[in-house]
């Protein structure tokens, strides 16, 4: 990401590239960046920003400069390149399993601050025994699930037990618990009623780590769309969340930001309007991805900011079908839109280059 | 694609690999190329394979060596990789709009016979420019709308007088049409019915070619879910399929294969059991695809050869759940699992390797 691509010139103005495109409003990135710093800073929270949705080591490195602890990333091919951030702590929130990564994660460990988050004794000791081999130490998180029923045991003996066998581990270090409150969703009413059975939830897990005489330095949760209601949650002293950073039409209709606050789009040309009512851009489903939007039963793939009534219905890989009829103004071949994505985590996978751009010139790449 | 990785030996075993890997079972995929080529040189097709599957020069000289007339692409971007297949023909078959990729187009233009397939004459000026610029001739493919509503003018007048305009162009000639039947899916009742009036409407328009004394040497259809039927299709002349090469789960439900000549999984770790009855592999939308299952009301992201009863029922990105409370047997984390893609095309654009097996063996990369 943020490679220089063959087709760019720094003096670059953005109506010179090529569609498709991946913009970032590097104004609309540094406000979302220094909101969130803001607010973890007031709240006392330390930050350990997600990479996975920019998986770039210069915005890793304004995530840093804003006052993040760390940086925290899903898989080893991350780590990798996100130690290129120089990251003091790196959180890999994800259960690393199989001796070649674990290899290849034990060659970043003497680089930063390691933890790796985890949720069975398999994993851990995989991970001691890779740690033993690289003589290195590790932290461990231990992985709680709080709703989403993904990873994570269960609240309750089996998570203290679970934190104590971790420990006795050689070359294994529990720093804390971790959780992904992926199941809170919006910021209406639902939201307020899940955030206060995940803050009594948290209490209870803490009251048991008491009870067992267990110190957990760190108490790690937070996602993006409940991300300003984290310090409701009591107990939660990190954050981690990934999406902020450049937002999308998920974080909208959660209600976690606003359209102005996206900053991601992609940029992509109008190449035909054979069929009356529609016209079809040189995007799809390899270019936005499939990701629908959430909490809305209409199948959509993306807003155009051009024409925010108009319709994008369907996709195959590079075609995007776009409704026009309820659209205000007129389209035509060659004219391009910007589209805010369903997913921004995805689609930036999806493109081999990122283009930062203020005030129509392409600044970074 | 099938690039070097940097964890791959020669002599490499599957088992060896790191996942999410996305493999080809390459006695698979050869018979699949075998029986296509055989089916196109006995009902007379030319057969001209779009590339967007696999994106593999190597795979790509395969389909030209089993007796493929040329290749075709779906960008400029393809058709620079593709060129190093030495494909004597190589069709891009979308309407490439800007300047810019014109410009690369007729770079490529020099090293084979190209041809480009578009539905308005606007598309068609920027391309006679772009040609006039480079000294090179382009054939032209006016592409015609049979059903689908994507691209493609409506048959009739319209289709007539866009290929006139198109012949008097300078540096253009005209070869013929194009049209993609994506709107036939199933090889049942509904697909014959619909294969009928698609025979019976190109019959139609090449009456009306033939009344305006216009030759069309090529007649260009076909996809992968109807492919054993295009000739069937009455004046189709060439088919263009792209995923029979590998085939996937939506190819199987289409009837157009069965789960036998599927060539490509995507070879999965179980990295928590956490949760009852689930079990969470590292793979989710950044190594499937969000792709939904075709012609099925159940969301499922694709089929576990080991336990074709488990449902692969959701995803985030890095996350696959997989429903096994119906599976026949048991899984434990660390356990490797081979799931056939939904979608295989998009499938591969998300990898950075593709491993050709055989016989348990890696043996091309």
């Amino acid at each position: 990401m943020w490679r220089t691509s063959h087709y760019y010139r720094r003096d670059m103005l953005v109506s010179e590239l090529e569609t498709p495109a991946l913009l970032i409003d590097l104004n609309v990135m540094e406000a979302n960046l220094s909101r969130v710093a803001a607010y973890a800073r007031n709240h006392d929270l330390r930050l350990r920003p997600h990479t996975k949705t920019h998986k770039s080591t210069a915005v890793g490195k304004l995530q840093l400069a804003s006052g993040a602890a760390g940086l925290t990333v899903a898989k080893v091919g991350e780590a990798e390149v996100m130690i290129g951030a120089q990251p003091p702590e790196l959180l890999v929130a994800y259960p690393v399993i199989g001796r070649s990564k674990l290899d290849r994660l034990m060659e970043v460990a003497p680089k930063t601050k390691l933890t790796v988050a985890l949720d069975n004794l398999f994993c851990a000791q995989q991970l001691a025994e890779a740690a033993r081999r690289a003589r290195v130490d590790v932290g461990v998180l231990a992985e709680v699930d709080v709703g989403l029923g993904r990873v994570g045991v269960q609240p309750g003996e089996q998570l203290v037990q679970l934190a104590i066998s971790i420990d006795r581990l050689p070359r294994l270090k529990l720093e804390g618990i971790a959780f992904y409150p992926g199941h809170i969703k919006s910021n209406d009413e639902q939201g307020e009623r899940d955030l206060k059975s995940l803050s009594a939830l948290v209490q209870s897990i803490l009251a048991d780590f008491k009870r067992a005489g267990i110190e957990l330095k760190i108490v790690s949760g937070g996602s993006t769309p409940a991300l300003f209601h984290s310090h409701e949650v009591e107990g939660v002293n990190e954050i981690r969340p990934g999406t902020y950073i450049y937002n999308d039409m998920n974080t909208v209709m959660s209600g976690g930001c606003g359209l102005e606050d996206c900053a991601a789009s992609i940029m992509a040309t109008v190449v035909s309007t054979a069929k009356t009512g529609q016209m079809i851009i040189d995007g799809g489903s390899k270019t936005f991805s499939s990701d629908r939007l959430n909490l809305s039963s209409e199948v959509t793939f993306g807003r155009l900011k051009e024409a925010p009534e108009a319709q994008f219905t369907k996709m195959n890989e590079e075609h995007g079908y776009v409704d026009i009829r309820r659209a205000q103004r007129e389209f035509q071949i060659g004219d391009r839109v910007n589209v805010i994505p369903n997913h921004v985590c995805v689609a930036v996978n999806l493109h081999e280059n990122v283009y930062g751009v203020r005030n129509g010139e392409v600044e970074q790449v």
